[in-house]
């Protein structure tokens, strides 16, 4: 069967702040800017869910785009939406929870829960000028 | 001499959180959802300013763009880009930072900037889905 | 207190094709082109619903967005989203789901939900390059 | 019948410049700053034009797309399409090629076409992130 | 010479649904949900054709977008247009119209009328928050 | 350390034509169509930047996005921001200006400003429905 690649987007708004506690105030300024501002700034994020697989014959799907988003609710959104990254969500315990740790994140969340054979890639907007994508390599 | 409107976006990023502190905090869970989180939470926030006037014969403008996006820059984008709206901005005092507000406040802190006969409509997207406006009525 | 307007989108997908009854197939296919194919085509429909109104003091809303949404969930989406206009919604019978024909039937159904001294716009998107608004004159 | 405003965007791409030869270079720099390089620059221009009228019971259309976009095509798009505005087209002879000259140019080439009843608005965009509105005022 | 990747977008609107007659009508609702709804939905489709070869030194192109876009209204939009994917057109006889369907089908029309060493991806946005990449593989 | 790739986007407005001085005006026509018009045209450019690395444990980053920008800006938006490609940029001599060659050129002014192991990927957007990637192939 054909192997083609299937995406679905999601979204959720969040704050965050980046800030490094191994280093000093100063150190934060230099390095990250407006971004390490004590009380927070935040965004509206867009994750771009990409499965990769092999069409099912008796459905025409790779994956049930439903399901898929099912999946990123429950494992991902609802952990994420209106939330403060660095206050609220244990995942970032220890992680900055820059674009680049976000994407890496949640594609550890949903990675587990796919089907054997069906990669998994995601894109993480930030801002409707930045992005980062990860697949796990 | 035609008289049109002109808009430039501007843009900013910013975290908030809907409360309203003469109220229970069931009375803000219920009104607000999980925009009252207590940690906050943001977005990217983009600002269509707008403004309508006559077309001056020698330059083609009805408003330099570039001196609008400064004025806007000076007045209003400085004091909310990545800021905590309820925390960082004495705007917000006493006033919950919902998008109307918001909108509201941007186009008061634009509008006496602007020559006579200049009218000014202020557009606030919370998010690409949706939006407020305010022309000072 | 100040008023503004307050702008949520939905969306949904549905069939149609534009047929008058009253006329033969050739002037159906010379008005409407091959939005008359029999068979019918279709659209991903995007609604910006805008409501005009003062702020609230205490809540800082014109209308809780929220509510608005599951207003327009109710009283329009479930009735259109994945439907065949011309067969499946009594709406339209005996009216030509064109853009504009839609924006209107929104409209009534919307119109009245909403509380007095609310104005209420419709802007109907039926693809990314044309799109009609209707608010009720 | 109820009264409403259909849209249809259409797109040109062309050279231009600012620069008023009634002043000196030193005044067009000052002014225009780097618009008014004398090499020419371009933008991709989206046009959205907009027509306000009564439905048409038999059709549903206030005014089918179709024609409006050939008269766009027609009246305006094929003049300015991958031309430079300075330079080729008669039109700005005597007039800056600035968005409000532009948006009030396409508007006096396309109302005359309109049937009586008909209202036309012009939206220019000049990059994503500005544009000028013209209705005839 | 240099090797790039070209794309161009092209558009058509269709009605479909997804239905596999080797299965009950229960199995139908509970796979495809309001996507097997039996008169048909329909959608604003855009295709990003990307062609990938060697830049020509006498043109600047890898290929000539105009033709790439002839090519694609030829042997694709034209057959897809304004159609219903299931009734009217013939490839889809045996074959599920979901949008991995599509692009595969979409592939098989372009690839014949390339050159010998352009490779070919085809992009099916079947909304703009869900889309579907297939080359070849 | 995982690895991921992140974009960051910027933008630059420019007239240029294609035309190649070895062949007749003919062939110029034939080939290039009104892209060879002889007083230029023009566009709104946005290059999306994208590196690929690894995330730095201490900074969350790949790369700073602040820098990347800065980069951009320095080494190939003030050269090529309204500016006429064909007349005022030497890049362009004996190049002609198509979107394939403009994005080869920006890969090889960015190229050399990055750190060894980061891999670069440009992807120049010439209008919203066309754009061009190169990555150094």
């Amino acid at each position: 069967m054909p192997r083609c690649r299937v995406t679905r987007r999601v979204h959720f708004n969040a704050a965050h702040r980046l800030y490094n506690p191994k280093f000093s105030d100063d150190w934060n300024r230099t390095t990250f800017g407006k971004c390490a501002n004590p009380n927070f700034h935040g965004h509206n994020y867009d994750v771009d869910v990409t499965v990769d697989g092999e069409i099912d014959s008796e459905t025409g799907y790779v994956f049930d785009l439903t399901q898929l988003q099912k999946l990123a609710e429950d494992r991902v959104i609802r952990h994420l939406d209106h939330k403060n990254l660095n206050v609220d969500v244990p995942w970032f315990e220890g992680l900055i929870p820059s674009a680049e740790n976000i994407a890496v994140v949640i594609w550890r969340q949903l990675c587990p829960a796919l089907p054997q054979g069906i990669r998994l890639q995601v894109r993480l907007w930030e801002t409707p000028r930045n992005y980062v994508e990860y697949d796990g390599g």
